[in-house]
């Protein structure tokens, strides 16, 4: 009798996508970071995310509530930025204890809204219920021009891969204040038209065979083009490929892409944007270059949520 | 320092109006069963629910998974339904501890996605994180024509109040397997137009206030024209008021109203509907008419989140 500890987180994809077919009328479902829905409406699809945010797991007793507000709607915006989207509204169903202190329910919820309000979207409502500890789970509604979603599955062979900003060492403190990518991912969208894109939540190692796995692709990453976040100690690359929570967005975009796009880019956000590898056919697998002319077989890490 | 536990449920709906103002472009947020909000798109109105279901709460370690997603999924068709709306998108968070049956998942995910597909929404994707306990969080976005949607502020001195079905007795086994009133809803907007809708949840004695407070209205129940459930012992109409979980229509409509419409919809669905009171001026309050021509003040009752 398998049981969920049996089985591989993306393992279970493909078993949801199973459970759940038929799925008539969505253009895009399970295995992206929103599901992509048709508004009667035509010129926008709809994007659908949902997100939980677990004390002991995601943060601990001691967090401040205004950084767990923040990070709870900071990570759904990210899922929608991931695929290129504008966030309009959000729920969030909070389960608490009868003992959390009215005062700093009060703290998230504003700082929740706040964030929510810095990229245009509205905490909508929400549901509370009594748990044993913290927890918030976010939804969140957005649009995208329809057909535009930037999905995991249209990566290219012989296409750049691509990171926005530094990776690694979050855990330090960045992935409760992190700056959801949703300005930088619509720039990308309608600047660059990247061919397939995701957001970085629990690391390159665990992340990118997401995207390769959607887009039928391998590819190789170069340790030394990896942009090391100044949290990371004494600047080890291969943390950037373990540590998750980063946030970032990882994308592809056709070598040959004209223009300085990404001078563009970093004048415009002041943000890097740095080229990290390429992508290769799938029977080439996922390989790392440590630099030294050697390609390794790619780690097996990042974040497992099973 | 006031705790979650030191108020209640009903108080938190006005401190979370306060907190999370401004809330700009949305029609209807906080204080009824679903979120409106504007669509780009002229014709309709969005209508965005959650809600939680928690083991140990909502249902037990014993509840066949069958019934726990069909159930996951009928709490917040409900809410649809007490808007007078049509579902379109689910999204399920599922928190579940690593012991978990894979098999016990399929089943509560393939039920969850029949049920959604029996008022033609689609179970559009989720997440799944390692909790302790099995919990489901449910998402749903649906639609109303524009302006449409049913509040539960609407109702006016001297209309009639009603209740789809019968009350009641709903914990012997009807909350894991109820129908929600979608059709019955969508039907009550087109052709009677209440002037306030909402779901029966947590019971009459808990919900009727609430519907109250919203319209700014008192009103009167006669006890002896409540619908029982045969599922009620000795069919006590007082457990008619407390008992929670019916996810039965309760709303408001002018006594006036042309047409034998009880009638019609009672063949149009073969359930009962019932008038179980009228709606007073506000400084009246709530009150019980027992049948012995005296009135009762409104019983503290109904479930409590909080």
């Amino acid at each position: 009798m398998n049981r969920l500890d049996d089985i591989g987180e993306d393992g279970l994809v493909d078993l949801f996508r199973a459970w759940l077919k038929p799925l008539a009328s969505s253009r895009e479902l399970l295995g992206d970071d929103c599901a992509v829905v048709e508004f009667s409406e035509p010129e926008f699809d709809g994007l659908l995310t949902s997100d939980a945010l677990v004390e002991g797991i995601h943060f601990t007793e001691e967090t401040p509530p205004e950084r767990v507000g923040r990070k709870a709607v900071s990570r759904i915006l990210s899922d929608i930025a991931a695929m290129g989207g504008e966030p309009q509204y959000i729920l969030l169903n909070i389960g608490a204890p009868g003992s959390l202190v009215l005062n700093d329910l009060e703290t998230l919820m504003r700082s929740a809204r706040d964030r929510a309000a810095e990229f245009g979207a509205v905490v909508a409502g929400g549901d509370l219920t009594r748990m044993d500890r913290l927890e918030i789970h976010g939804f969140c509604l957005g649009r995208v021009p329809t057909g535009r979603a930037l999905l995991r599955s249209g990566a290219g062979v012989g296409e750049g891969l691509y990171v926005t900003g530094c990776l690694g060492g979050s855990l330090k403190g960045r992935h409760l204040d992190f700056i959801p990518r949703i300005r930088e991912a619509i720039w990308l969208r309608e600047k660059v038209a990247p061919t397939a894109m995701m957001d970085l939540s629990d690391g390159l190692a665990a992340d990118l065979p997401r995207l390769a796995a959607e887009s039928k692709v391998g590819g190789q990453v170069y340790l030394a083009d990896l942009p090391v976040s100044q949290d990371v100690p004494n600047g080890d690359p291969t943390r950037v490929l373990m540590d998750g929570e980063d946030y970032e967005l990882l994308f592809t975009v056709p070598l040959n892409k004209e223009g300085d796009w990404e001078l563009s880019f970093q004048k415009e956000f002041g943000i890097a944007i740095s080229q990290i590898g390429v992508v290769l056919p799938a029977e080439r697998g996922l390989m790392v270059w440590t630099g030294e002319g050697v390609a390794q077989n790619w780690p097996d890490g990042g974040y497992k949520h099973f």
